[in-house]
């Protein structure tokens, strides 16, 4: 197992409240009945990065007062949100290790999967209800509602090499930036409920979303299992093309095209054919191409913040912007 | 493929605002990303009973006031959360048949099973954050909570031939029973809101739903395939062991339960061993015993309107709780 990674940078301002979170993540996911205390207590020990948390509460300090007091509350809520939907992908994509630790479907099974993502679902927006959390919950109703619909399509979009760059952006924006960007958002609403900033961080957090997603789907080519805690070319393997390969069969000469859907159509990735691959994705620029979109999204996003006064806030902000393009897991 | 039931007795007072649920979840399910499209109207075409719309709104019609403007709405988030509930434990319980046509997991896969039930969730809970319905979410997440604790606790108890009849009553109390009280209540609380009508009805729709859940369970006994909709002995065989078995073992002579014990353990029901297992349930008065069961909790829920004043909704819900325990499907 590899070691769970920790953003050092990042966290300062905000350290003391995603200490809270931790605990009152540990209060949500416990209970009398065996099997929930059980896998519970297995998502807690793969101690995931509290990404969306952390932005959350940067967010919400952004304009230097005092934190809202619930705003520990909303960031829990997120990142039970994230945790429910992540172990339905998990479940999905027959992912077998995440963050290097096995995945609830592979200890347990789809079943305890399915089940505990509800579980966990429904938790969170018990929370949101019990405290009267209504503007919150009215963004989260909506995030969670295009996070599905985004599974929906990537789903339809599964072993279908005519992809585009734009369905792409589309599943990626649903499925992933758009939780990102919530969490921006409602770290902003609960700190400054009256100006511009909600608008500004919910895009803040849109581009940061869409680097953040770009960046990990480029582990599953370039990656290092060991590093990564999970294998890699489970995309390609399970019907889900990228924006690498996206890139790659668009500028790809006839012949060469022939080729990579050859190799994907035969599942074809031993005895030297995953490394073919991996050369016509250097020789047509897929890897180059997604890399430098990360980057300008990731360019966007800072952009977007740097009209708001230079502040510890501010400044880990644009850390996480960094941290997501130059992470390596 | 058999005819989708109708409940024509009940659905008297309400047959109107039935046909204006149809038209919401119409609404609700439809979308321009063709998978969902495709998978909504694949549900849309099953036609379910809808009863637990029809209770919501006959029990929001036991004043005898109009009914409330968003009686309609909450009573199609009510089936939406049922729908999606549905999906998702055909996909656990690896349901081919549901109400004669084929579940979502056998049209598509458990994928698109887990990504569109956590869509038609998120739906409903988008529908009642857009129309302010506060107080009908504070119980529906805490019904959803329970719902997806029913679930855990049933996968606990999967292949656990100890399950007691008190585990057994806790999980199709959470699991069923709370959504059709929910129903109820939530009819109740829109028509009469500072009354005591709203604990009554929750009653009523506890007892109610013990006695539908008994019942169906019943029907993986005793039920003909071709009137059901789907397979009997589906329960056993997914390692769910529910009351007439739970009764029977607990009534059995040591000799004649470790001979059940081993016909459950070797999954033997050809060769004349399913009928063995009947020809034992039915001698130990498992089948027997739980529907009488079934019978009290019916009695029970009618004893709890009881003090209503006549009407046509009280006598509609009194029909509904036969029609529950007298049903052949």
């Amino acid at each position: 197992m590899v070691k769970p990674m920790k953003i050092k940078g990042p966290r300062g301002p905000v350290e003391k409240e995603l200490e809270e979170v931790e605990r009152e993540l540990e209060t949500a996911l416990c209970s009398n009945r065996p099997l929930i205390r059980k896998v519970g207590k297995h998502l807690l020990s793969t101690r995931g990065k509290r990404f969306r948390p952390m932005i959350l509460l940067l967010s919400a300090r952004l304009n230097g007062k005092n934190l809202h007091p619930l705003a520990v509350c909303a960031a829990t809520v997120v990142e039970l949100i994230h945790t429910a939907t992540l172990i339905h992908d998990d479940s999905i994509d027959k992912s077998e290790l995440r963050r290097g630790f096995p995945t609830v479907n592979s200890v347990w099974d789809d079943d305890v999967s399915v089940a505990m993502g509800d579980f966990i679902y429904s938790k969170a927006f018990s929370i949101l209800v019990n405290n009267k959390m209504y503007d919150v919950m009215q963004v989260l109703a909506e995030t969670s509602h295009r996070m599905s619909a985004g599974e929906m399509l990537e789903l339809e979009k599964r072993n279908d090499l005519d992809i585009t760059e734009e369905d792409y952006l589309m599943i990626i924006s649903d499925k992933t930036a758009s939780l990102i960007s919530a969490a921006c958002e409602i770290g902003a609403m609960l700190a400054s409920p009256h100006d511009g900033t909600r608008e500004c961080l919910c895009q803040y957090g849109h581009s940061l979303g869409l680097a953040f997603q770009i960046t990990d789907d480029l582990f599953d080519f370039v990656g290092r299992a060991e590093v990564l805690g999970k294998s890699v070319g489970n995309d390609i393997r399970g019907g889900k093309f990228t924006l690498p390969l996206i890139a790659t069969l668009k500028n790809a000469s006839s012949k060469d095209r022939a080729r990579i859907h050859d190799i994907i159509a035969k599942s074809a990735f031993a005895d030297g054919k995953w490394e073919e691959l991996l050369a016509l994705m250097d020789e047509y620029e897929g890897i180059s191409y997604s890399r430098k979109r990360a980057l300008a999204f990731a360019d966007e996003a800072k952009q977007t913040i740097r009209p708001f006064e230079s502040s510890p806030a501010h400044a880990h902000l644009c850390s996480a912007v960094d941290f997501t393009v130059e992470r390596t897991q």
